[in-house]
């Protein structure tokens, strides 16, 4: 099984719109062709397939019209240069599993390729997933990628009706739940030495743009205690929000970029503006981190007579993961007789978007050195092995409970 | 006095390369021009005035021929969109002074003019007081300004012989010493509320470029204690070096320029590099304030597993003022019935390259705010009046002693 998992996936990142590396963008030929390779697999799963409105590729169990569904997928777009794993491995990881399911199932398989989940191509992203839980909006469809093709034309091109991206969209009354596997894209596991994890929730994110505003100056001619120096302050704003996210478990906050006026090694920086991203799993533990990093960064500009202004650029609330598929996915890991271990998912995933239409689970997988959207991305054949054993596992258990 | 200097000043800050801003750069229209303008002061002070071969404005008072001689002077030369008194003021104010001297001194006296210490045209800096004081490179006369031409055709064209430029260099025997009036172009007399501070020393500068390499990652994914932040290492070093300096008096230093990767607000950054600027009168404390800071920058970088490269990109001793000079400042200070204050200088001054050739001393005048090198410098009249005051105390009681 993993052999033939492991290959296909070797298979499947040799289908790229740049040879020599592997990008694969929504709509793109490589992405046609993709769906080619992956329909056979499919098929040869016993499912039947279509392309969607918006370019998913959907293979369903035959003969289950009607019947309750289970929701299986992830996204097989990739970034530019980016590695073999990240959403293919969900894909063909549902399809390894599904194909061994010996008994019929009391309910429907759809396995969902979807094919916009990196927004590589167009500004807006999850356009897929998004379709299917009924939340696609249809001005997305004028956007125009770098080259000025439209969304629209290109689904045009694609074969895909744009006018009935809406028809897509599924009933939540027929669907159970939404399970996606995944490759973790973190250090996590690795540093617990376990191949799987459950994801708890994905997490929230907001994101500040702070100016600090000092006096620049001459770097010799003005002493340090009449400095307003912008990026000082900074630096000291910056040490407080390491120490104070390090602190809190499961919240991460970084000042990823910075930029500082005039910038010369002879001038006192007048100005410094950064970047934060808070994250966590908890939206409440979000806020409450926001508001207290926000006021001592207030309390540090004006001990050193700094003005400062603080903008929020983005705020996205938190994804939770349905305990009782938690539940169930745990049970599937103690089955295999590994240690149940849970943990927050710091990057965005297709199951953000299926979470408006039905509850969602994620199974995490160990991947090298937590390194993701590059080349080097990689997973063992042992870890994926154990990943479709506790995805089969939960297949043929899985009940959704009366009172969930 | 004090309306005719500040006219003066205000008058050749009309003399300007760019209408709207005074742009004054060496061997320009406007420096030909403020030549002519200035001689005139000159001549009317009772001096005798040439141009050098490296386009200095010498005026030397008349039959003094042989006798040992005080030089006077600063800097008429301009930043880009300068403000009016930077130099100028130290060539004007020894012109009022010198034509105040009723009574014939047992010295000569030069004041000159220089023309190149800003450095704004071409690649070096301090043509006009190295070549008085014997250490002008000629390899700098095949330096090219932004349009491709030489220094050495710009003299020509100026009406210079660059090949008599040796000549010009004076035989240490006959000068007795050189005192520079100067604006501040720090805040250090505006907040001692005095109008005239004796120069100490001209600060000795090393200067160095850090960079910190950690590993780069998704901001999302990475658990906080998991991560190896260089920007997040950068802040704390930079708050040492802030903290550090602070502590030392008349130490300064100063992180002035950062440049981090990737530079994202959704990665940690894996690399950061930043610039370090450390001034100090004294080079003994600044070469023990240099091993300090890079030791614990190291040490900060070790304890946090990133990896360190400090480069040194630039070391310059400091510049002592003669004692003897500044104990004759200080009583005509004195006589002025104003408290005697030191500072030193962290700005480069003509009198660096003069320390070669002879004792030097500088007087500085306060400036509003401590701004320079903007059109809002200013300082006032009745400041610029007890400068001069100050040096025509100092020249009528100067003498040098026997054992100096």
């Amino acid at each position: 099984m993993q052999n033939s998992l492991m290959n296909r996936l070797a298979e499947l990142a040799t289908v790229t719109d740049t040879p020599g590396a592997l990008t694969r963008l929504f709509l793109s030929p490589a992405h046609q062709r993709a769906i080619t390779l992956i329909s056979a697999w499919m098929q040869d799963a016993g499912l039947e397939t279509h392309v969607d409105a918006i370019g998913n590729l959907v293979g369903r169990t035959k003969n289950s019209r009607g019947k309750p569904t289970l929701l299986l997928g992830s996204h097989i777009d990739t970034v530019r240069d980016a590695g073999a794993y990240d959403g293919n491995f969900g894909v063909l990881a549902a399809i390894t599993a599904v194909k061994s399911l010996a008994a019929e199932l009391p309910y429907a398989i759809e396995i969902i390729a979807f094919g916009d989940e990196e927004g590589s191509r167009f500004p807006q992203t999850l356009s897929g997933s998004r379709a299917i839980a009924g939340s696609f909006d249809p001005s997305a469809l004028d956007a125009a990628d770098k080259t000025g093709t439209t969304l629209r034309d290109a689904l045009l091109a694609f074969g895909c009706n744009p006018d009935a991206i809406s028809e897509i969209a599924r009933d939540p009354a027929q669907i159970l739940a939404y399970i996606e596997l995944h490759i973790e894209q973190g250090p996590v596991l690795e540093g617990a030495k376990l191949p799987v994890g459950i994801v708890t929730a994905i997490n929230g994110a907001s994101r500040f743009s702070v100016t600090l505003t000092g006096t620049a100056g001459h770097a010799g001619t003005i002493p340090m205690a009449m400095r307003r120096d912008a990026l000082a302050a900074a630096a000291e704003q910056i040490l407080f929000i390491q120490t104070f996210a390090t602190a809190i478990p499961n919240l991460v906050a970084t000042v990823g970029s910075i930029a500082i006026h005039p910038g010369a090694p002879n001038s006192v920086p007048g100005r410094a503006t950064y970047s934060i991203d808070i994250r966590a799993p908890d939206d409440s533990i979000r806020a409450q981190a926001t508001a207290a990093i926000t006021g001592r960064l207030k309390e540090i500009a004006a001990s050193l007579d700094l003005d400062i202004t603080l903008t929020q650029t983005h705020d996205a609330p938190a994804t939770q993961c349905a305990p009782w598929l938690q539940a169930q996915l745990a049970t599937a890991i103690a089955a295999q007789n590994l240690p149940i271990f849970h943990l927050p998912s710091g990057a965005g995933h297709d199951a953000m978007a299926i979470a408006a239409l039905c509850p969602v689970a994620m199974l995490f997988v160990r991947c090298k050195g937590g390194i993701s959207h590059t080349p080097e991305e990689s997973i063992t054949a042992e870890d994926a092995d154990i990943a479709v054993a506790v995805l089969l596992e939960f297949l043929r258990n899985f009940k959704k409970p009366e009172t969930p």
